[in-house]
């Protein structure tokens, strides 16, 4: 199975109005609730593709029932650890007319030392059964900034190839504990490195720890530094839609084609055509199908030379 | 005791961000909860000015477990009826700098007919021990708009004085079923009766059914149209603060006086003071009692002519 890794789990709130104005009074008419976080996008998609996940990290108060409840029917496996302190909620304010979004982000729970001990030990058995895992999103209060350090450390000890997708002080700590991946994109690639050109940013990645670099280039599509060789992916024409999500499946495609042994390029490939699709979806960790089957074919990969 | 009736109850949830910018993502730095909807606001400041309250209406779902729970250690006792639908909640976001806030309100559960029909149940077995009764605040969907006219219906049967505060439709209904006190502010006067001058449409409003008519004009304080007599009582000087629950607070005056049988002039004292006691206190169904206090004796109650 295929394990994925949510710390900072939130239940999504979407809220549709006509326009948002501040400092006026809006009436809802539409809620709409789903699951959220990273590493839940990314084993709902996964579990799309026909690959058994299950899904760890933390979830607590009504908002964890709430999310808990709604992710039983999908597919992944709930392994979440218990917090005593409430899972966030995050709100998505869409204007009606536009589809403009106002997003609206709880910190999330203080985690004690004992809930992360209890996740550590959930993640350890879990890892046993696990062909590959992926540690994605953001820290909740209260968890120490090495702990993604922490966690690859755990997997490699363990043999389970690790993907890392987060930002920041913790990706930076994260890479030096050697991940078989990191998905960073171009933004975050180059806060990390101080090197604004993906291919020299890329390698930089690597040198400070990352077996390998898959960074999102936005509609360029992604560049792959890894020890076999470099390349790009294209999709054959840019996407419009909601991004929210794209990344997830990003993260998808690689794991899934990681545990199938898939050369590089078709990896790639399918991570294009999947992060597209999801661009085409309504809501991030779902996908079309059609969209995917129809663009799998039609992306572009080519080798690149290494930066000088 | 007093009974207070809330049917679109509601948790109110409050968000503090540095500025909200529309179709921008804000990281909330913090998080209030508090049990929402005017009853309930009602029901608290009956129970700190020392009477013995009651609440009902409805509440379901992860946001009315919350709201519940929240409510049982302030001081009304709970007597809600529970809908499958979940009880809405409503979102202040503040801009830290300034105060102002920006409202999203959900619209609350789809009430069954089963569920209304267990509601007017437990109204009419603690009418029989309620010295008054409020109904407050708007109706959820399913709720026939014809709901206040027979919960009023319901009290004058049992003989329990009831005042009602509400706007729109479910007022212009509610009223022609003659409940002792109406509550409107000046803006839902108008409305009602097509009379802007509030003498005139407290006047007309009475006509319409209503026993007696305390009409709130904001800075200019109350105005009370009633078989006794016609006063106006005003704040010894404008109060600025959040005026959020102001309404609630001249509601649980009002009733307070009516029940310890104090003649018009007290009743609309204490409501004046209360009321700006209340913009000085930080949430709706609290207030800030040495501001009351202070006030109470300051309030100026004059008796007017009748209209032409």
């Amino acid at each position: 199975m295929i394990l994925t890794v949510t710390l900072n789990t939130a239940l999504d709130i979407t809220y549709r109005v006509p326009t948002l104005v501040p400092h006026t009074s809006h009436r809802v008419s539409e809620v709409g609730e789903r699951p959220g976080g990273k590493g839940l996008n990314v084993a709902r998609v996964l579990a799309a593709l026909g690959h058994e996940t299950v899904v760890t990290g933390f979830a607590g108060g009504p908002a964890g029932a709430v999310l808990r409840e709604l992710l039983a029917p999908l597919g992944p496996r709930d392994a979440l650890v218990p917090t005593a302190g409430g899972t966030r909620r995050t709100i998505a304010v869409v204007d009606r007319a536009t589809g403009d979004t106002t997003q609206l982000n709880e910190p999330g729970p203080t985690v004690s030392p004992a809930e992360w001990a209890a996740l550590l030990a959930t993640y350890e058995t879990l890892l046993r059964d696990a062909d590959a895992v992926a540690l994605c999103g953001s820290l909740p209060p209260g968890v120490h900034v090495g702990a993604y350090a922490e966690l690859v450390r755990g997997a490699r000890t363990a043999g389970v190839p690790v993907l890392l997708d987060t930002s920041g002080e913790p990706l930076r700590r994260g890479i030096a504990a050697r991940p078989d991946l990191v998905k960073p994109n171009a933004d975050e690639l180059a806060q990390l490195t101080g090197a604004r050109e993906p291919l020299r940013a890329g390698r930089d990645a690597r040198r400070r720890g990352a077996h390998a670099v898959v960074a999102s280039l936005g509609p360029d599509g992604l560049l792959a530094t890894t020890p076999d060789g470099i390349w790009q992916a294209t999709p054959p024409a840019p996407v419009r839609g909601n991004p929210t999500g794209a990344g997830d499946s990003v993260v998808a495609a690689l794991l899934s084609g990681l545990v199938e042994g898939l050369p590089w390029p078709e990896r790639l490939a399918r991570a294009v055509a999947l992060s597209a699709a999801t661009v085409l979806a309504p809501a991030a960790g779902e996908f079309d199908r059609r969209a995917y089957d129809e663009m799998l074919p039609r992306v572009t990969v080519r080798e690149r030379a290494a930066a000088a």
